[in-house]
């Protein structure tokens, strides 16, 4: 069978499937649900995607890069690395807002849901690995000089201490539907790590 | 139909059932697997349950109620708040630990799957509230004289804070399979907070 080349279809496939596993995980999204959901008929998905977890790993391949391309040059602003990591995970917050918080993240949720998958786990780990450098490099640009933040501490040890914090955060705010822990920790745990 | 009054059976339900919920999620565990586990007939599940929604609050309180009775009392043994409060989360680890870091923390993982339903998240609040409430005491108890707590945040605000880095903590420990989110927690984020 020749390789399929129609690139809206495959972006249709994604779109529809991030949509249908950030709202009802990946388990209970059926490849007909997404099928549907795309418009396009269930034979065409395995011409896409060899397996439901080979469309697992491009739908977190595609929401980390819109989150990289749209959200982490936030980090590379001007300003101190304190306000620009503020910033940065407030406006991932504002994220979480417009969908009423019933979403929460999908970093998180596939982290919980599939992390057995172990082509699922690689795509994690590559992600967290690209968040955490983006972030090390702000809190290090922070920690020479008058930069603000406190020098005693490895920068990548900061960093991924605050994707935690944050990740934990988006939980309970999905559990509550509030922002109040996403304010929680831009108020508390932002300042009390970096500081 | 009369009630069915076998604890036995119920208690065999629940063990199978958070024992699948917990290794598979709660969408991929159907009612025929958890009766099969039980080793109970199908039927007879709905005698003891009126839906899987709620058996999952069920298993959630379980796995509270076995949280609550064997770790929470660490933080009122003696000594100070912060070497308690770091004694707790540490027995919380070696749980996660002993399930080579496969399954993570239920609660976390069912505030991401299935938070959806009004039934389970009501129970999720509860936990949640319970487990804040026993760290903001301890917290407190810490923030008065030479406890060594800061005294300048809100000791609920700061035991909230506690629990979500320790999520985020978890659900990156089972991306990684290893304990260092959790050892980082424990000497970077806990004394960060809380002094």
């Amino acid at each position: 069978m020749p390789r399929p080349s129609n690139p809206e279809v495959r972006r249709r496939l994604l779109e529809a499937g991030l949509d249908l596993v950030h709202t009802r995980g990946f388990t209970a999204s059926g490849v007909k649900d997404i099928t549907d959901a795309a418009g396009v008929p269930k034979g065409s998905f395995y011409a896409y995607f060899p397996s439901k977890e080979a469309l697992a790993e491009a739908i977190l391949e595609h929401y980390w890069t819109d989150i990289e391309t749209r959200l982490l040059p936030i980090l590379d602003e001007d300003g101190l690395a304190q306000a620009r990591i503020t910033r940065f995970f407030h406006a991932l917050a504002d994220d979480h807002e417009a969908g009423e918080f019933l979403l929460g993240c999908l970093i998180g949720k596939m982290s919980l849901e599939l992390s057995s998958s172990e082509r699922v786990r690689a795509e994690l780990l590559r992600i967290l690995d690209r968040w955490d450098e983006a972030l090390t490099a702000c809190v290090r640009s922070g920690q020479g000089g008058s930069g603000g933040v406190r020098a005693d501490l490895d920068a990548a040890q900061l960093a991924s201490l605050l994707i935690e914090a944050w990740e934990g955060a988006a939980l309970r705010g999905k559990v509550t539907r509030s922002r109040a822990p996403y304010e929680r920790f831009e108020a508390v745990t932002v300042p009390a790590l970096l500081r």
